[in-house]
């Protein structure tokens, strides 16, 4: 089984406008709610591919509560937190979207410790650890890495898509794949571990991995209008699958091309379309990189 | 005991941001959450006033559990409903506020039906009813006006303070007292019935009052800065334990004025400064008017 970790999950809320106004009071037409933060996503996409998936992390509060719920039929085994598991707010006029991100409950010492076990007791059951997204208050910086080196030591393959101080903090735990941004990438001052492979997305200009095995280039044929959010983490997804399958990499970044295609065409983030992930797949141009 | 009605409460979250700019993305500093809803402010004001005061409404999902755990010490009695509580969201940056009130949830008729039941047996513990704030979609637009008509058979006095369409569907069925703001009045084609006193904030201007008792105006002697959010629910909060002791008019309006500019001075809606309260009553200049 794949196990996915978000430490700061967060309920997303979504309301309809009519525009954003800086200091008026906006009457909302439409509120929608879904259990968000990145590792979620990337279990959602998983579960609609019918991959054995279990997500993980930690939850709190009414709000963590409410992302329990939202989780439906996605197997699940969150830490309950005291704290009150985030909220994040998206107010769209159908044009621009206006975010507010809470920062996430802070978490205690004996909460991680509580969670490093939770974890162990997990992870000997996976084939991939994926962590993803930021890390809550309170968790130390090498919390990626302290995971990282749990499930290298019980021989699981591991994924990390994180940013900021927790990309260089849990690329020194060598995992297998990182998934940075451009940005992210050349962000990142720390050299990269020989045995780590990077996938680089480049958003429409398609997903470069460079790693031991070989560097491959994957790019859709077209461009294709939709929402970009999620698009990232079903990459993830992809990749975790053939780390899972022993996937040949040019076929992996195939999938894995397609399948952050299809996220573009889906309504919201965790979700792919089945039949543009299907149809695209012959359509992928794979080149490999000197 | 007053018992305060609060169909459509709301979770009240303040995030604290630089500032808002349409179309970005916001990282929130600081969040508060508080019970809101203007008929759970009357009756936290009446709390810490001392007054026997009994908060009732409809409250559902997580949201609405969540409200009943930030209720903390108030009496209530809340009856459960199947749909979430709405969230109102105020973004600030110490300057503007930037509000997002959700719409609430919608009232099935067999919910309505089962509150009218859950109001008939608290209502006849109560002196006084207060009626305050919006109807949540579903509920009649005449609920408050079928609340009263039961209050009034009872023998108990009702206080409305709502607006729109509900403003003039409740005032038909006579309640003892409304206090609409100036905007409020001013929109109100219907004749007031001979019975029910009128009380009219007009903000630093004072209140008016005027019914089949006479008309008096009180006036603060001094500006006082704060949070206005709050003050009318205050006044509310004193029309309420007037008409629940039988004050004289002047006294009763000397009360308001008083109360409504201590909530000014607290820092959030539903508190009131004691201390400014009791300071100000003395200062308060009441007016007959012909």
């Amino acid at each position: 089984m794949i196990l996915t970790v978000t430490l700061n999950p967060a309920l997303d809320i979504t309301y309809v406008v009519d525009s954003v106004t800086p200091g008026s009071t906006h009457r909302v037409s439409e509120v929608a709610e879904r259990a968000g933060g990145k590792g979620v996503n990337v279990a959602s996409v998983l579960h609609q591919l019918g991959a054995p998936v279990l997500a993980t992390g930690l939850l709190g509060g009414t709000t963590g509560e409410r992302v329990g719920a939202l989780l439906g039929g996605l197997p699940a085994g969150f830490m309950r937190i005291e704290g009150e598991t985030r909220r994040t707010i998206v107010a769209t006029d159908g044009q621009d979207a206006t975010g507010f991100w809470e920062p996430g409950p802070v978490i205690t010492a004996a909460e991680w410790d509580g969670f490093r076990r939770h974890f162990d007791l997990l992870c000997s059951h996976a084939s991939v650890v994926v962590c993803s997204g930021s890390l809550p208050p309170g968790v130390p910086v090498d919390a990626y890495a302290q995971l990282i080196t749990v499930a290298r030591g019980l021989g699981v393959r591991t994924v990390l898509d994180t940013s900021g101080a927790a990309l260089p903090a849990g690329l020194a735990a060598e995992p297998d794949l990182i998934k940075p941004n451009e940005s992210e990438l050349a962000a990142l001052t720390e050299p990269i571990p020989t045995r780590t492979t990077v996938a680089a997305s480049r958003g429409p200009d398609g997903l470069t991995i460079r790693g031991p095995a070989g560097s491959w280039r994957g790019r859709v044929p077209q461009r294709l209008d939709g929402n970009p959010t999620g698009a990232g983490d079903a990459c993830v997804a992809a990749l975790a699958a053939g780390l899972a399958g022993y996937t040949p990499w040019p076929e992996l970044v195939r999938d894995a091309v397609a399948l952050s295609a299809a996220a573009v065409v889906a309504p919201v983030a965790g979700q792919v379309d089945l039949a543009t992930y299907q149809r695209l797949i012959p359509l992928i141009t794979i080149e490999e990189l000197s």
